[in-house]
């Protein structure tokens, strides 16, 4: 069997869990990573692999696998589809989907390829969940409920504070969508740390939610990547009140981001020229290998 | 817009539930019933729609809904899709689902139409957890945990034990995939309760499952149509481990049912001529109106 050749676009957290996915993975082999500094102080666990500082100089890649911080994906999904090449991505700015989509659609057409975006957890595979459920009960009320885990949005909002040496924001589900934001912070020297709390808690990232901030010793030593949902939905089906439905998980956030992206990747090469969503796209796709075998084992 | 005509195909349970499904729906209309029975004491509901006895018989019909039994699900639907008449159906014998797609998809194809099979919640939407799962965190287990709720196949199974005059089983899930059966019956006159009770027992549908009868004045008094879900999976995303999944559903049965054979029938129309199961349709497929602004509210 032909594997798929893959590159890694960008090494931080979720390319280093990526480059393991794809090392699982029965059905791709590395065509190589990029990143910035090329092949400058190259990690132990890239020995094996091209590491270059442009995709242009990677032989025979099938597919990019975008691990580029999200408001870099456009630039660097347009680059990429105009050479032909297919890009997956885990954007994660849910009001931005849409027009990401058009804008990748008409450049993966124009090309021949294909775009896979927003393919993460969420949005993502709870993207399928509230989805199907939206479908299956069509009237009623969904509520996706985080973690607890590492906001890294809120993370990088607090850290913008004046005063903030480090920090980290945890969300903590309350239950119907809301969220209790935890800042664990390290100070400057000289900074008063009810003024820095303060300013924190006025901070649009936080101002409407119930936000504790405190001082800590050392903001690393708290760092965890397990992160969790808790999603609802009571609905009606047909005319039948009060279906309840919940789908929950407690994971480690880069490694199922990384395996999203990579069974995305996959996917890619099964459906037609333009720019999808993990909706868009049939569950069965996600997987290696037979069809049938995984319909008589799964369905 | 125009609205999809959907011929309901059998009139129990099911049949009964889809059809207000399909006056919920907003882009349906109740082409008719077709019932072995035809327009004979036809029940108050369907007095504004035709009822037949032949498909034959109705204008214009889209797609048929069949609710018939399980194993009469194949002959209906190839005499239907020779008409080009797409069919969906709820068909739930597992391991005939992937010859039937085979046989149906052949005349799906010869004949311009498309049929959806095994679109229940299991078969059906648990399938497409299961799909998803199975691609997030490739390597684990996955247990399916039915109930509490009645189930039909063992209930069947009882009734047909001599002395049994009434009888219900009920499904208890115990973990890991496991089930308890709860069986309640009412005896004929002149038969021996510890025998009727051991006859059950040993039959293939509970010998291998702890099973419990119990003697009761009335079954009627405790029928309910709830049923439920739990569905987990522990696996590992790459080379991560120790990633935690669950699916939980407390649903009225039928009425889930019936909202998504409606949902598979909508479905049907953006589907390629063919055979599908439900893992291989994309669920965005599944809900009406405009696929954007759908994107932009669930993804």
């Amino acid at each position: 069997m032909k594997k798929i050749r893959a590159a890694i676009v960008g090494y931080g957290n979720i390319g280093q869990y990526v480059l393991e996915a794809l090392q699982a993975a029965p059905d791709f082999e590395v065509a190589g990573v990029i990143r910035r500094a090329g092949a400058e102080n190259k990690p132990a666990e890239l020995n094996d692999y091209p590491v270059v500082k442009d995709i242009k100089e990677l032989e025979d890649v099938h597919v990019a696998i975008l691990c580029t911080p999200t408001r870099s994906v456009e630039t660097y999904a347009k680059e990429i589809l105009a050479l032909g090449i297919n890009t997956v991505d885990s954007f994660d700015i849910h009001s931005g989907i849409v027009a990401l989509r058009k804008e990748l659609g008409a450049c993966a057409k124009a090309n021949g390829a294909v775009s896979i975006i927003a393919a993460g957890w969420d949005p993502g595979s709870d993207s399928v969940v509230r989805t199907m459920l939206e479908a299956i009960a069509p009237k009623g009320i969904t509520y996706t409920n985080f973690g607890p885990g590492m906001s890294m949005g809120h993370t990088v909002a607090v850290k913008a504070i004046d005063g903030v040496k480090a920090a980290l924001s945890m969300t903590i589900p309350t239950g119907t969508g809301i969220h209790r934001r935890m800042v664990y912070i390290e100070l400057k020297d000289g900074y008063n740390f009810d003024t820095v709390a303060a300013a924190i808690k006025a901070d649009a990232y936080f101002v409407n939610d119930e936000t504790h901030v405190t001082l800590v010793p050392c903001v690393d030593d708290l760092l965890d990547m397990g992160h969790g949902v808790n999603l609802t939905r009571k609905g009606v089906s047909g005319k039948t009140q009060n279906q309840l439905f919940e789908f929950n998980m407690r994971i480690n956030n880069p490694a199922l981001t990384a395996q999203i992206l990579v069974c995305v990747a996959r996917a890619s090469f099964r459906q037609q020229p333009g720019c999808y969503t993990m909706v868009e796209v049939p569950v069965i796709d996600l997987l290696p290998g037979d069809r049938e075998e995984w319909i008589a084992h799964l369905v």
